[in-house]
């Protein structure tokens, strides 16, 4: 995909946000996607397309920060659309003119996508692409934010990072509309079976090695963390697991 | 590796098509070069090297298509240089000057193979770097394309990419002599052991997931994927295994 | 990460030294970065933080070469600045203007450390970043060099890498003072266990397929290998366990 980038677009930097996303995991890769938050205004690619070559769209997003988010229209690109200020406009990509040709139906990341956002890159207009798209006609989202309700968050684990901390749809604004002080013992129910108690701090060694901590993630979200240890693997959690949140015993 | 390419030659772009190829493995280190195909001109350098330091040579392969291949005389640059029109002229290396000293006998690719790429990008003459060697001093390719004879095709697993899906040495011209339409049912012969009936289609979603599929893969060779699984872990196949396909039923 | 840097410095070349190092290891993070000798004098970064957010201090390492090394004072960069020509100076970064912010406390990689490496690369002086700390104030390495002493030494495994070769705390200066021939076979004793004999020579080719070896490394120390296999496996050997080397029976 690369190289295909730099024959169209030779000046283009390129930044690669992550390698090797969950096989077939949409919701992973988009809680990923939700990383260019971080990242200056651009174009961004995110390849998660178990659909590829099907009747599903390829699409760009943009948003009201400014930038453009290309991919398949399977729902990866729209947590990151809505960390980005929500969608201004959406088209969907069928001109094939700017596309690599001939299209691998396997693989529209290097001849469909990457080639997109290349030509944009160069300064082609983004409705030379293909028609505009209500964003009523998009296929939802893989998740939507978690909301607190009476002392209690029922959310959904949407990564598992490779140390093994799991990030839920929790956003930052939601944790801190419950207003808990640091230090904080919450009860943490994980899918039906089993609750522990977690206390909430600011980071991973404000408890021991091998304790687990809930924590406002680096990108926006809340996460639980075992210091040192991985809170996936004691607690055997994967991501699209159910976690519940019980704040009672806090006040 | 890119610290000394950078040392040589600071003006040259560089592309990783791949990390971590699997060890040891010059069948599939040779499958993924093939993808240079979809890289533009240049000068490309693939480290699969059992023998480094040992009596095997150091080659620089110049192909019809105008590249450079660069690697050890093990056969691993040979599927590649077919891909790009075949072996123009060969190259040992074993000017010193244009290597990074002292040569580690355990890194090649960072004292000889990546310096060679460098001092090309630089103008160095491709004479420079040894003595021309006649094609018939190579060692032979890991891999030879399989052809169809009969209504078979006894191919061989030469990649397993991360989704597990299995590739074969079945070029897309090799496949296309069977004249077989979309939707043909196949016999896969995986060893001696197991058969099964598998349909030909364009892409993963054209079956149900968890079902599987032989396509045209997206760099010139024929692939048995499962939609959304891992075809080599449900049959237990690795790189270097037999496979047979026969499509007498379909006739 | 490199989203930050190319904000801060779009002028900057980035190269990775390394992906996916073992989590909370700051004996394999440490070894690794010693690699930065075979990388030009620069400004290097290494994020192995598992005290991320806590009292531990962020800093800089001015060394005799040129480069600076950045990172956590928890000893992860300290055998780097030793191969590097040893520590010139160190300041502690504390400068929040020169910081991302708001600064994470779980990733001070992309809001301490890279912006530093960032800012530095634009000239900005490394005395702005905060005050100069006395060398012995500095959390210690996380292994010294292993001596050898009459005809032993007693080491520990530094680094194991994807080949599964282990790589010891021995330099190549310290084993060349042994005095070995190649060939020599030495007695490796791995914990207090077991004992078997390797030979010395300069590279994995050098003895059969699956037989282990003893190599002075690329890296500049010492590195027990299997050829085309794995050390580490064979022996369940992890990174910090003792090996003792005996020379004794090579006499």
């Amino acid at each position: 995909m690369e190289a295909v980038a730099f024959r169209i677009a030779p000046h283009a930097r390129l930044i690669h946000l992550m390698h090797g996303l969950p096989e077939f995991n949409i919701v992973a890769a988009a809680r990923t996607l939700e990383t260019v938050r971080y990242v200056p205004v651009g174009i961004h690619v995110c390849i998660c397309d178990p659909g590829v070559g099907t009747a599903r769209k390829a699409i760009i997003c943009c948003v009201a920060r400014g930038d453009y988010l290309i991919g398949p229209d399977n729902g990866v690109l729209l947590p990151a659309a809505s960390a980005l200020g929500g969608i201004a406009k959406i088209y969907e990509i069928t001109n094939t003119r700017l596309m690599n040709n001939p299209v691998s139906p396997l693989f529209h990341g290097r001849d469909v996508f990457v080639p997109a956002a290349a030509h944009l890159a160069c300064g082609t207009r983004v409705d030379d692409f293909g028609l505009e798209l209500a964003p009523d006609a998009l296929h939802p989202p893989p998740y939507c934010d978690a909301l607190p309700s009476q002392d209690q968050i029922s959310a959904q684990v949407i990564q598992v990072n490779r140390f093994g901390s799991i990030h839920l749809n929790v956003t930052h604004e939601a944790w801190d509309s419950l207003d808990l002080p640091l230090g904080s013992i919450v009860r943490v129910t994980i899918g039906n079976e089993r609750t522990i108690s977690v206390p909430f701090h600011r980071t991973f060694g404000d408890v021991a090695p091998g304790a687990a901590v809930l924590l406002k993630d680096d990108y926006g979200r809340v996460e639980i963390a075992v210091n040192q240890g991985s809170f996936a693997r004691n607690f055997s959690i994967a991501i699209g697991d159910r976690v519940t949140i019980d704040t009672t015993s806090t006040r």
